[in-house]
């Protein structure tokens, strides 16, 4: 038996980003990129005003009055000339008049009450002068003006290789015109669970048998990670038909078995994955729940081997398998990342020799400080409990009973603000 | 201009939970409950063993032997009779013999030194004793089983109404036998961009205009919560034009606008909202960026009216839209929670009037410690700041600027262990 550390050591050994693809932007959410990808654009794209204000050719002293020629606005396209003498009214982003090297802010002036309406007369008007505006005092040359490029340059790094596709960053991607993006290539997972005493979720257990619910957890928790899950089913204990489903599993570039790995059974789900020519990296994590866990490797992928009640599967997943799947997606997860301190808003008990990780419901303070409230459940068959938790707590080995107001770490199972 | 605080109370107020409709199963990850769930079954569904060892019929001494006349691992059939006078080998969750009245765990006994192998001869096979076990003390009867219905009985609620369907709580639905559950109705959102100047990101665009980057990013935005937007283009600064693309989004239980509520273009959009039926009920909110926005209701729904930089419709979408999102799908989400504190890794610049909002970057320190390195945007233009952030880090209004290792308040925009 290992710690959660190293095994966490020995499956990242393992796992290395998956090959380069391309994929068409908007298919391509929660994916990593491959390579840095970059800008193909100036931003700005011309020099343009940092302010709403008033675009002027030189300087200008406080009490001067000066027409305002014309309009300008974000959009528009650049090059108008700048009116000898007069003013521009300019917006926040329009393209600064050809000429004018710097703009006065709106606030520095006094002059048309409201805001020029942009119309479609309005717009790209230089003839006419409409009203008039005094400057309360002058700016500095180049004042308030963004050049072309000052933030980026076409060809600089727009989103460096690791980079998660996000809403935000396809959105960038979007604005530099890339239809498609080279992302690392997204694990084919597969998912089998085993065990005489299982039946479909749609069939009614006889005495002594239970419904699968690992497959349909694990192919909710591959969606949720952007992966398409293929169930191949339920494994009855017997060598020849668990052989055959194995073999198909070890296909993909990830197999998640559920059940036959806890005491007993053991020897039978490793005996099939070392006949099919697979190493076993460990047999045993001091977790709680999900002792017995088997971690495995064959020339094709991985093989994680999680113990049949379902609460150990959940653990065993949210600890080791969703970072290592984030690793193949090209991320850099790790067990544990991503956990943060909280209060306990009610007594957590102890741990023995192996590290334990209950359900917590999470709840914000209205400081908006995470308070954790521990579900215990009633034995590891108490799915319900785990199902209900928006986070994992951690006891420590060896950690006596926490009381109530005892700060604990937790790791946020999705977006917890439910 | 009305604070935060009080822009989300004026959301709230008009966002209610849709309507219950049933969804399969397998398609209902992130919905929410519309009403309570039951158990269907008993769990445990029989009395079982807490413990792997040693179910008895009545007291044993202190080195007391018995021969071993069965073996009953989880899954098998309840019903095998006890033996009299003998011991039968039982695994943590098989079902405990009639009779049998307390399970001694194998850690207070001696005998087989190894685990009983289960395989198909073992398994209920209650004939001919095959070893023998000392016990090296007593239990108490009743000891170490756990009762039929101890952690819930059939028609108990299983998963209460609000419940998110998580990939834990679809697991516990699949084992319960539920193949459609009740959940809200999942909004339909459209998105129309606005403005002359923005072109869709399949073209290049002119002098002085820009690729739409708000589609892409809300599409994916709306994904992320399990909603299927959809575009409705670009909407030219004309009047008729918009109206008939806004009376389409309206159609929708939420249209998202994207340009034309900024300073001088307000009036277009307002004037088209309130010609077809629209209440406003703000048109802008102290924050930064994202300060001109329209909150609309009208019978049909809502309408999100943001403002037509990339940067200010992020931050629209994750402080406002995301939580009335969530609300309509039966969540009770709200601005700002889930928010959790860090420490900064680079100083954070002030606050003038308004919250400010900057992207950042989320790492965790060796002890797990979130620290967040904000990124300061060149602009509202410097989309790939947001774009590269992890989380917001809230400057609060009037805020002097603050060195690393001052604490901040960050919202996490995805899962963020990447």
């Amino acid at each position: 038996m290992i710690s959660p550390d190293e095994a966490w050591r020995r499956i990242a050994a393992h796992v290395a980003p998956l090959g380069e693809e391309g994929v068409e932007r908007r298919a391509a959410l929660g994916r990593v990129l491959a390579r840095e990808v970059a800008a193909t654009l100036d931003v700005p794209a011309d020099d343009v005003s940092a302010m709403d204000g008033y675009a002027l050719a030189g300087e200008v002293a406080a009490g001067e009055r000066r027409g305002v020629a014309a309009t300008v606005v974000a959009g528009d396209a650049p090059g108008l000339e700048m009116p000898a003498g007069a003013a521009v009214r300019i917006m926040t982003g329009a393209p600064v008049p050809r000429g004018a090297d710097r703009v006065i802010p709106v606030e520095m002036t006094e002059g048309p009450a409201k805001d020029v309406r942009v119309s479609e007369e309005a717009r790209g008007a230089a003839g006419g002068e409409r009203s008039e505006v005094v400057f309360r005092e002058g700016v500095a040359a180049g004042a308030n003006i963004r050049r072309r490029g000052e933030v980026m340059r076409a060809g600089d790094a727009l989103l460096p290789a690791g980079a998660a596709l996000t809403p935000g960053a396809l959105a960038l991607l979007a604005t530099h015109g890339y239809a498609e993006v080279p992302v690392h290539r997204a694990p084919s997972v597969a998912v089998l669970a085993t065990g005489d005493e299982v039946v479909a979720p749609e069939s009614v257990p006889g005495p002594g048998r239970l419904r699968d619910s690992h497959t349909d957890f694990l192919l909710a928790a591959g969606a949720s990670l952007g992966l398409r899950v293929t169930p191949l089913g339920i494994a009855p204990d017997r060598v020849d038909e668990l052989t055959a489903l194995v073999e198909r599993g070890l296909r993909h570039d990830v197999l998640l078995l559920c059940g036959g790995v806890s005491m007993g059974e053991l020897d039978l789900v490793e005996g099939v994955l070392a006949a099919l020519g697979c190493q076993s990296h460990f047999t045993a994590v001091a977790i709680q729940p999900g002792k017995p866990m088997v971690f495995a490797t064959h020339p094709g992928g991985l093989v994680f081997g999680l113990p049949g009640n379902p609460a150990s599967v959940m653990v065993g997943f949210w600890l080791f398998v969703r970072p290592a799947l984030r690793r193949l997606l090209g991320g850099d997860d790790a067990w544990w990342r991503g956990a943060v301190a909280a209060t306990l808003g009610a007594p957590l008990p102890g741990a023995g020799a192996r590290d334990r990780f209950l359900p917590a419901m999470v709840t914000f303070t209205a400081g908006g400080a995470p308070r954790a409230d521990p579900l215990a459940p009633r034995g590891s068959h108490d799915l319900a409990a785990y199902a209900r938790g928006s986070a994992l707590v951690r006891v420590p080995a060896g950690s006596p009973p926490s009381p109530a107001g005892a700060e604990c770490q937790i790791l946020p199972l999705a977006d917890w603000r439910e």
